[in-house]
């Protein structure tokens, strides 16, 4: 996604802000010290905090609220992948080309670095939003509590994680992406689309491409498991032996590039109107392109297959 | 602590509030919506709830705060114990009389109830704190963020959990107490009177409260652990078999009941000066009423031993 932010001072920023916005306090444990300085230190792709920061520092009045909520957003992220990785989740060993920290420091140490990154999150939300008027700030607020609670996103990772207990169908594949990957999503768009004072049609909008985005891009990750794609960050071909959600496995190739190409035209839809309006979303186009880049590689890569 | 919270409605608004104020939400996935439902049917004692409570309640302009402020709080240390009590932690059998969810529902399932407990609690928070001046609410969720985060009890538990490794030494076993059970009282009063406007004088002599208190407060759970308390909620002599961090165990019983007896009169010291100031904070007699029932309680079963 390096299109998105050709503009490097920003970049520099957000990595910048990703590796110094949380402190490693003096005497800290050294087992959670390890878990907080790795994490740090590799701040992966920074999308999420990337499209945030688009959203909130084209607004003069949320400028200051820009650099704290688009880290807060990526360490709430940052917080789930360490989570996601342990055990009695994913079980992964290697993220980011690193060895998962669990494997080295241990799960209690790698859940209480979880736990330090939410705390410093929401903590740069409430700096964020302390400026705006609480006619932004409290739909902005709630909405970020539905997203990162029981009725969001930790519902959809608890759906995910108990896959094999439950109705193995389309629908609940399409759930877990809708609890997880959609909601981040919201997450990264919607949230500062509400603190800049976006309209209501602006919102629909935007919730409707989170939902179209999110589904697409959960299917070309299945996609990428399926397919055996080394360029992948994560080990592929494991969906299937340990029966996690995936829609290609649940629908077969055919239908699953179908989807994807109805979501990309639902995607293409949204960003015409969006264009319409007065407000610049035009940098959003740039992610658009960049998700059917990836169709068209994955692609090439199936019929080689 | 019956005695604390005589006049009865206001134990019970805190029992249904604990109940009600975090959601389960429609089509929960069912080990998740398990430990929700199993840990919100065991609110336990909600001392911290009822202290913060009281800090908050009597004050006019903060009564609306008063409410989801405490349970905030009791919802931190819900999520606490149920991450405090997995097998990478303590590895505890049995919680408040009640099987661990953990070991009904899953370590994944506990980890994510915790998450939306923290999640629920930050959003009370914000609530609790968002009708008063930002010259309290921003010192309040400072302390707040502090107690929460890397430096504060994260760090305590890491330090907890991690005990084995370090050094074994008192400054140590004082340090995971100040870390963890100090942290956790100056949460309960020190950010409550922020919230309610309390003078520099008043916020250090709760804070010195909060540490002998705390440091008081660990020594009988050491005692407990010892002795063998029945009466204890949690599984005694575990802490030599597990070489976990206990002062009467580093330091031996005569030395540990003078330190109780410094850290009780350093109490009552701060109470004296308390109760000379305005605002009316002689409801904290009681807490301290409490645990020197405890002490004696506690000495007769060494007598006895």
């Amino acid at each position: 996604l390096k299109e998105l932010f050709k503009d490097r001072p920003e970049t520099r920023d957000l990595q910048q802000g990703y590796s110094t916005l949380l402190v490693i306090p003096k005497h800290c444990e050294k087992r959670l010290e390890g878990v907080l300085a790795d994490t740090l230190a590799h701040p992966g792709s920074l999308t999420r905090a990337k499209l945030a920061y688009k959203v909130l520092h084209k607004n003069f009045e949320t400028r200051d609220a820009a650099l704290p909520m688009s880290i807060a957003i990526e360490y709430f992220h940052t917080a789930s992948l360490l989570l996601d990785d342990l055990p009695c989740m994913d079980d992964a060993y290697t993220r980011r080309g690193q060895t998962c920290p669990h494997r080295i420091y241990g799960e209690a140490a790698c859940i209480l670095g979880a736990l330090a990154f939410i705390n410093r999150a929401y903590a740069l939300v409430w700096q964020a939003m302390a400026g705006l008027p609480q006619t932004r700030s409290k739909p902005a607020a709630a909405l970020l509590e539905h997203c990162l609670g029981a009725a969001g996103v930790i519902n959809g990772q608890s759906m995910d994680v108990h896959f094999r207990e439950g109705q193995k169908d389309e629908e609940s594949v399409a759930a877990i992406a809708r609890g997880k990957t959609v909601t981040l999503i919201r997450l990264t768009l919607v949230v500062p689309a509400l603190m800049v004072g976006a309209s209501a049609q602006e919102v629909a909008l935007l919730d409707k491409l989170s939902l179209h985005w999110g589904s697409a891009y959960q299917l070309l990750d299945d996609f990428k498991d399926v397919l055996g794609d080394v360029t992948s960050a994560k080990t592929s071909g494991r969906d299937f032996e340990l029966q996690r959600p995936n829609m290609v496995l649940c629908v077969g190739l055919n239908t699953s590039w179908q989807r994807l190409d109805t979501h990309f035209s639902k995607c293409e839809a949204v960003l015409t109107s969006l264009a319409e309006l007065p407000r610049d979303w035009s940098f959003l186009t740039a992610l658009q392109q960049h998700l059917l880049d990836e169709r068209t590689r994955l692609q090439s890569l199936s019929q080689a297959a």
